[in-house]
């Protein structure tokens, strides 16, 4: 199977390896994700982020291949049973290309508005385990069992022990596939880093008794150290980016909104099935809740934007319309200034008639540029060099050394616009 | 106004011409291209190839700001009256973003499909002139009688009569931005060319009592010419891509098929309203025919799998599937053995009960590498050389010379893929 | 061995190739091509073209591998005895190392200025028998006999056929590497082509009885076609550049010049053994010749600048402040004029007292496009179809048969700035 | 003035700006840094590091035409006086071409060697100011005291007391061109970052009555972050490579040989009158100065193979065939193991019979992530931000306030590749 990508160019996949990826690729769920962008709204701020979780899906099996291609080539002096053999790489690969397959339309935000949702992991392994999917039965065909192996590797479990680390973790196939792929979409070259190189630097340690991938100190420090600044610069410039923020804030809102009305018996025509089940916190079957993808929810937005009840018709028409609502950054260290800013700025709502916790957001954005295990799991990075003991990275690298475990805070107001004439004045004089 | 693009970079709009674009972004029409992918179907065979026609309109209309920039700096020797001035430099930044607003979802395949469709371009002009358009009142606010200059300048009219050509002739802002933009989303690299060396090259002359837009011969022969190059190699790579084809093959079916059931007065659930009424060749509003785009038919496709009638159900669960027809190519210079192949081909899928104006496409791709007329009207492009008269193009690079008007096919049979096994062999004969 | 390329990234070569690879750069002589620069003069046009011939054997070595690399996937169904095995690979992986070990400097202006210079391939042939060389001894320590088959492969013969013409011919790794470095270092974009997806689509067809590597139709046209695109616009941009060929011309003239006093008796202080001899046609020993590199012309142009003769001096002078000469295009299709134009600026010249042969020159520079046999022979490219018999690639591409065997032309007068008031009225009259 | 260069595109110099340039162009001084490599002995580790510092201050010249371009247009609330007025935009255009003029081949490593040495910033101050250079020439030749004002800038000193800090501080022009250019012409990309959006966000605000270039906060924190990762990573991958430091390690000991030769009064064949007056410690005239280039260099450790003296000649001659020194990282932490190993690696040296001080290098590179000062001088970068003071940008940035001010360092024992066996067991010993 050979194929043309923007992020990796030539893309193959050979042997029983492609056979299986084709397999995959012709089911259902799989090409469902076509319609599912990778970065839900951020394509209102960035227009060119407009990919799908497909091309990543298929970016993250690909980095797979070529990761097990090179580690594979440094276990000889292992032994036998905890190397990488054919069916353990097969099943990392087929990890790799269904890891998102459960992800809901609109990025994380369907999971994070919707009452009593499950996590789009747990959607995942559904389509994996329920005999009913195309999935299932493609993971079946391949050998018996591998569905529930692959699941297994999703939720970290695998006879490998260090094998679910390469699907997710600190660094993994995933996060090295969507930052070079949000990078490329977005124009905005941070997310970049050097893939071949960091591949090239990695190699088997034993680790109390087990065997770890880890970085090989002279030749990896750079290309780790570089990807953890791009994914921190990532999340600085684009995904915690202002406007992108906002515009979740909208469709939140928009949810919530929607929940009510369901919830007080009434209808909103239009709405999909699996929304009103998932505003209901009705359970939804895995069908209901796989119709869920982007052009279902637009279709269900356009509808809305002629619905009765006018505060949905109203938030509706503002994202059809990209009117986004503003947002004024708060001193990252001064936590009680965003408490006042908050009660004012949702005490004027309330004066123009609008509900407070549908136009009026506290939002504070937070991450850590590194994170590491203190403790003595075999989690997280490990470095080796020569002359000293396998030592975890963020001990090693001057960079990661500073940055471990600190988490950054991005604390915004989001409101209406139309609030904007009354809260703006406020927030000068409570800020300054 | 400034945004990241990921083919032009950094994009600004300054001053009047900023609050224009800003004005023109807010409208509705412009928002629904968010959701008209500038490829149609070929995602389905580049998975990158996810890239919406908003983003194109905006990377238009900043070439168009590029290329005024420029051609403005050379105009200093021609009479007032048929310079550049602000009203006209802000109507063709109008018309560079608004070229595409009428565009329907699917490429080119929707108005090709459907019987008795109007020109995306004549829609394009209703939005422009119709007044309970928001475009329309954004460009009338700007200037009165501004929309009708602009939808005037996409016909090809304009006082300057040399303007109409930077949006559309054999080199405009349209091709310069789809060609660069195509290539960064497919990953093929064959589209790129040197746009600001071309832009660079561009100044006045005159021809025939008039002016044109022509090229600085020593500087601008390998930028054009690298232009054309690379929109014949995206032909033959993309556009007439063998698998996109296919697919196109594969969706027009459906709305034959969907056609006759219309109008054979069979009811289709989950057709949009302007879906059916295009079938039925009934007269479309033009809020009828915006609420049509990508989303709406994919929905649209996915209620189609559980159509009552069969031959909609199959064809509809083979797209949702990606199960694209086979595609064979026939020999460029023997137009006598695509009959007979056709011919064979569909003998054959009515053995299989199968309705060959429906699974069997003789499918022949054309385009010519370089146009230029051959007669003394000033269409086309000229090049400025010392020493020597204005000359057309073709008359002195080396390389179109040779290419002028000569055009190139792609001849296909194209047919379900359940059919493979009885036209493969008969093919083989046929061809052989 | 590893190493990091701006043009092909991470470049790997292991094994025994590795070994034999990391011998040869070990060599003085592979050491030698650091100092001599891939585009001779063209950094005085653009600054990035300061690239050496070392980084472009790499490339080409690397280009070699990765070229086998794939056609030996594809060579299962040839006999044993025509398929690549373990040493012909090595042998043609050295040879791409080492096909320009014998370049003079200031790229092919050395030999062509210098009376009865000998070619650098038979410099290149002289490294690798002559056993006092360190590159004759790696390859022999190697395997006894492989400098000759080396050798003899770089002269077009070798026990595999088709093997010499992946060093040299209308398509190989030679022209592959020096296409994207010159467009990576000058900026020029018009250099790139798809060079995985080339490779990818060559495979071994039979032709009179042998062997031929061929492209499989379908998927190869597309990048050989912009192959040789690439090749024509970066002569037109690069290679052939009006600044270029001027600053050539100066030093032909100097290199001229020296030669005329060298002849006269006159010493020249500070010009190295080596250039005095070529000057005196006097035999040079392969020392001497590899003496010469660009540190030694540029430490000789210097002490140039100040030499008895003032017309050495002030030609060097000129070299070393970068005063190139004049550069007039002429038109290509009447060559009458041009013969006009060279005897009326040669007249000036004398009148100016300047010795027209030094400092007035037709310059002619010329190319074809896409050259291709048109006998029987199994040189050139020929194209894999499916229900096709094997053709010449001429005979199937549509841009290719237009262009095949067709020369362009770039005819100029070239001449000191100085005479250009003298000149330029004159051209002016004959010109127009 | 209008040229291509591979990390800016088209680059133009427009008006007086544009003359100046070219005029500051055709100077000998400057013509010579094309004989100077940027990064010194780089390539012979990056094979394509091979670009002069002709090609970077031409970059870095036109970064400052786009700085003060930008930051021009945000001057309007400033008071006349202190606005950037065409004279001292000049000035800092040439200071910006000329910051390098007086640099010395082999990178820093001549003025480091040479006992005595002056900077290479006096040198370049000698051609500002000294009345006989082509450099002074042209600057007078635009307005007289110019010469003096642009070596004023250099030094730090303008009337526009912000100014010179654009060509020499944290961030300049300098620094933004070498970041973007080597990482270019390595291949390695980690030295890329947003030079569009960073200089995009610069504004001018008051600090302590005067004006700072400031960076506006909400903008511009993402690109300075990632300009100083940038630079902290091409610190570790390429400037501190363990490579490029072994081979500096070489050239100094060669030139510390060569001035021991000098001193003791023998007679080194083939050096450059420069060379041994710099041994000699003796005054330099500026002419004797500037004949030393890289070309000079080479030819000279040519000579120096052939030396009497073998301790040189066999330093040259391992140079000539890049035969390294053997490089060893040493615990960053543990400065005893350095000094342990160290003084048993000289031990062992003296038992070869090869002197320490030539062949054993205890090498500590090392550098700041960030500096910026704690006092309150204007120095070092600011921040703008809307409800907040000026403030450092330490103290704004999550990232930057981690690492300023901190060093990492790269300790190595560096030796020559024969005292290897003898050393290497001896480190393991030491070390573990």
């Amino acid at each position: 199977m050979l194929l043309r990508d923007p992020v990796h160019g030539l893309v193959t996949f050979a042997g029983r390896e492609g056979e299986l990826i084709e397999a995959l690729l012709r089911t259902r769920e799989l090409q469902r994700l076509r319609r599912v962008r990778q970065l839900g709204l951020a394509s209102l701020v960035y227009p060119g982020a407009e990919h799908s979780r497909f091309a990543h899906a298929l970016g993250a099996a690909y980095i797979m291949t070529r990761l097990l291609d090179h580690v594979q080539t440094t276990q000889g002096d292992m032994p036998v049973d905890v190397r990488i053999d054919p069916e353990a790489r097969l099943e990392a690969v087929a990890a790799a290309l269904l890891h998102d397959a459960g992800h809901g339309p609109f990025s994380h935000l369907f999971e994070e508005a919707m009452p009593s949702a499950r996590h789009h992991e747990d959607w995942t392994a559904d389509i994996l385990r329920d005999d009913t999917t195309e999935v299932h039965a493609a993971l079946e065909a391949h050998a018996a069992g591998m569905a529930e192996r692959v699941a297994g590797m999703l939720a970290g479990h695998h006879r490998l022990a260090y094998l679910p680390r390469t699907v997710s973790s600190v660094f993994d196939v995933d996060r090295a596939d969507y930052l070079l792929r949000d990078s490329h979409a977005t124009g905005v070259r941070y997310g970049l880093f050097d893939l071949d190189w960091l591949i090239g630097s990695l190699r088997f340690a034993e680790h109390r008794g087990g065997w770890v991938l880890a970085i090989e100190g002279r030749k990896g420090l750079p290309p780790i150290e570089s990807f953890f600044m791009a994914r921190y610069a990532m999340y600085q410039q684009v995904y915690h980016h202002k406007a992108v923020r906002a515009a979740e804030a909208l469709v939140r809102a928009i949810f919530l909104r929607f929940g009510e009305l369901v919830r007080a018996g009434d209808e909103v025509p239009g709405a999909p099935v699996g929304l009103v089940a998932a505003a209901a916190s009705a359970p939804l079957s895995l069908g209901e809740y796989l119709a869920l993808d982007d052009p279902a929810l637009h279709v269900a937005l356009d509808a809305f934007t002629g619905a009765r009840d006018p505060v949905l018709a109203r938030l509706a028409s503002a994202f059809r319309a990209r009117r986004l609502p503003k947002s004024v950054p708060l001193p990252e260290d001064d936590e009680a200034s965003w408490a006042i800013a908050h009660a004012r700025a949702e005490a004027l709502a309330l004066e123009a008639g609008l509900d407070p916790a549908l136009h009026v957001r506290l939002d504070v954005a937070t991450d850590a540029a590194y994170e590491e295990p203190t403790d003595d799991s075999s989690d997280g990075l490990f470095v080796v060099r020569k002359h000293r003991p396998l030592a975890r990275l963020g001990d090693v690298s001057f960079l990661l050394h500073k940055l471990r475990n600190q988490r950054f805070r991005r604390p915004r107001l989001v409101f209406d616009a139309e609030l904007a004439p009354r809260i703006l004045p406020i927030l000068d004089e409570v800020l300054s």
